[in-house]
């Protein structure tokens, strides 16, 4: 069953003119029924995009109405002109669901340094408040308008029962995978009809990024825009009225089994972004046991997964395992290299600091013959572990991303 | 005219049948006629290679004498027996030119996890060493014989009169350019007549190669096999015996004149490398002013030049001055982003935080019609400066580097 909306949230996608091909989507909106509790993580990048600086300004926030996203144009680099423009889009989005200009938060993507269309912007906003449904199609549009090198809409979901009450969270998300012919960036919005503190939503969300978005790259490029926003109204729980308040937050282990479901959610969404990657043929998953730190196994992991010549190897179905181990050589972090034993789609490749007499061409076989691959990579300095998903490299990455003026 | 060898130094290279064409070179020699001062810089990658190991252990030396290299195996991730195989190695090479074992170092560069074809090295270097010579051809040779997928040998020398006398200071390297089906590396050896005591000499190349070697990238990955050496033998000023010493070493202005010289080869050897990319169609040269250090500078430099969105924009002469941007404000280093000004080829595409309206079609245009791309990043936090080159991404990079078993 595909994922549904979290109780109280509608949503719309339409096309407003920003990109363009009529037969895409490019604005929507994402409104909550009653004030809910906002949180997000943004991008680290110092060259941030007008809508990010905007947001960030409004959040935490325990009232959030209403997200306006566009893609097409990313308003990056775009001055206080820029500034002026997203404040004016998170205006209408506001104006066009009856909320304060302070309830509405703005998502962009797509070229830097072009200014935002703003007639078709206004003119976008208010078809698609027209718009707003529950239903499973109205979440497609929504994704949809949010796309731009995307082949597919990212959406998932999934339920969890706290005392008794089904509780639902749902995101939508647009890759940074094999990043089309401007910019490449990473949005996500995770819904949810949970009650939640404004402290621990930005907790929970700081969490299951930092073990999900954080843990996917394509090319290591950080965008202006990256953002990813929780929204949670507590409709699950709450009267029915939508002036009632959100119900009582969770807390103890309902807090905990809801943490949990928001990083399924998130690894959902994470991982779709790089198995969607235009060009890529492989899913990657780097996987780094027995660090003494989970920072170390991610820096280790994204070394590895940033590395081209690793990325083309899986791209040529080469089992080659001195790129791998070279790479976590390089991480910068400090390790036994006698101690280092390698997997790669579960046959082992490299033991202890030397090679094995492995079977190249089922390795090699194994590659070719399924998308996903699988790196394991076993240091012995401690018990830490971590996750990281990649895409590999291939010529027509290349081919779609020096492409000039498409 | 083509760079000759220093005083007192000969070369060859010879084909051993480590590679599996005959038509390549495979073996090379350098051989100092009395003892050189020898230091080296190598590889900071944990997973090094046996050849790496035992340099390190003998350099700094005052009495090098031979340096072997051989190139198709790398002697990397190779265990005990490669530690042995490059001592034995050397020990041949030692015993070519009646040297002590001790005054031996070697160099591999090729596949990695095999192990050396100890029988093929050995006649080898006795080939080689029965065909030592001072001209311009066997120079040529001994620098083919390094090459893996190198295109070009590299060679490059300059004089510099010290104190009325010619000194001259002559390298050969190979390239970690648009690596090769199996691994990168770099490798280089620079020679002098000059007279340095070790401690000057590794002083010297320390800073040259911070200057140079280190200031190129074509991927990212760094090898396990890196190693730039230098052999300074003070034939210029030396009484005519081999036996009789090495003459004053340098010091004052002539020392700041040799380490001028040093530079500039190690500068015109490092250029080389990612100009030889296989599959590169361009050479970029990434210039950082007005940070705040030194390594400041190249640290936003090498993100730019590591950038593969910045790197496929300039293999499809995109003047795409939003990755280049972007790249740096993930770089790590904090600055002012509306007092970033950017220039490409020379034109100026982005000032002071905000894209100018320069001429898209003249900015492509003067990408495709030049190898030589420019790019010109300039901040308001300081005074330091520096400069990193690299190549462009192209498909044919990818071909290259995922076609399996070639």
């Amino acid at each position: 069953m595909p994922p549904r909306l979290p109780q109280g949230f509608r949503a719309a996608g339409v096309y407003s003119g920003v990109k363009r091909s009529a037969t895409k989507l490019d604005l929507s909106l994402i409104v909550s029924d009653r004030p809910a509790v906002g949180v997000g993580v943004y991008t680290k990048n110092l060259v941030c995009a007008a809508p990010v600086k905007l947001d960030r300004e409004r959040t935490p926030s325990e009232s959030i109405r209403v997200v306006a996203i566009n893609s097409g144009v990313a308003n990056a680099c775009t001055g206080a002109q820029g500034d002026a423009d997203a404040r004016q889009m998170a205006a209408w989005a506001a104006e066009a669901c009856d909320a304060q200009e302070q309830q509405a938060l703005v998502m962009s993507t797509g070229v830097i340094g072009t200014m935002l269309p703003m007639d078709k912007i206004q003119a976008g906003i208010r078809a698609a408040a027209a718009q707003l449904g529950s239903d499973e199609a109205t979440l497609e549009n929504a994704a949809r308008g949010i796309m731009t090198t995307d082949t597919v809409p990212k959406i998932r979901g999934r339920e969890v029962t706290i005392g008794g009450i089904t509780t639902r969270v749902t995101g939508i998300a647009k890759g940074a995978a094999m990043i089309g012919p401007n910019m490449s960036t990473m949005l996500a919005l995770v819904m949810t009809d949970a009650a939640l503190t404004v402290g621990d939503a930005q907790a929970a969300l700081v969490d299951a990024v930092d073990e999900s978005f954080h843990c996917i790259s394509v090319d290591g490029h950080m965008s202006t825009n990256d953002t990813v926003l929780l929204l949670a109204n507590g409709a699950a729980t709450a009267s029915p009225s939508p002036l009632g308040g959100g119900g009582t937050p969770l807390s103890g282990k309902g807090l905990a089994d809801f943490r949990a479901t928001l990083l399924e959610v998130c690894e959902d969404l994470a991982q779709a972004i790089p198995a969607d990657g235009e060009g890529a043929t492989h899913l990657v998953t780097v996987e780094v046991h027995g660090c003494r730190t989970r920072q170390d196994a991610l820096r280790i992991g994204k070394t590895i997964a940033d590395s081209p010549l690793v990325k083309t190897a899986i791209a040529g179905a080469d089992p080659n395992w001195g790129r791998i181990v070279s790479a976590a050589g390089y991480a910068g972090v400090p390790f036994d290299p006698s101690k280092v034993t390698l997997h790669l789609n579960g046959l082992l490749l490299y033991e202890r600091g030397a090679p094995v007499d492995f079977d190249a061409a089922t390795a090699a076989q194994s590659i070719a013959a399924e998308r996903d691959t699988s790196i394991v990579l076993l240091l012995e300095e401690g018990t830490a572990a971590a996750r990281f998903w990649t895409t590999d490299l291939t010529a027509e990455y290349v081919r779609l991303n020096a492409d000039y003026h498409t």
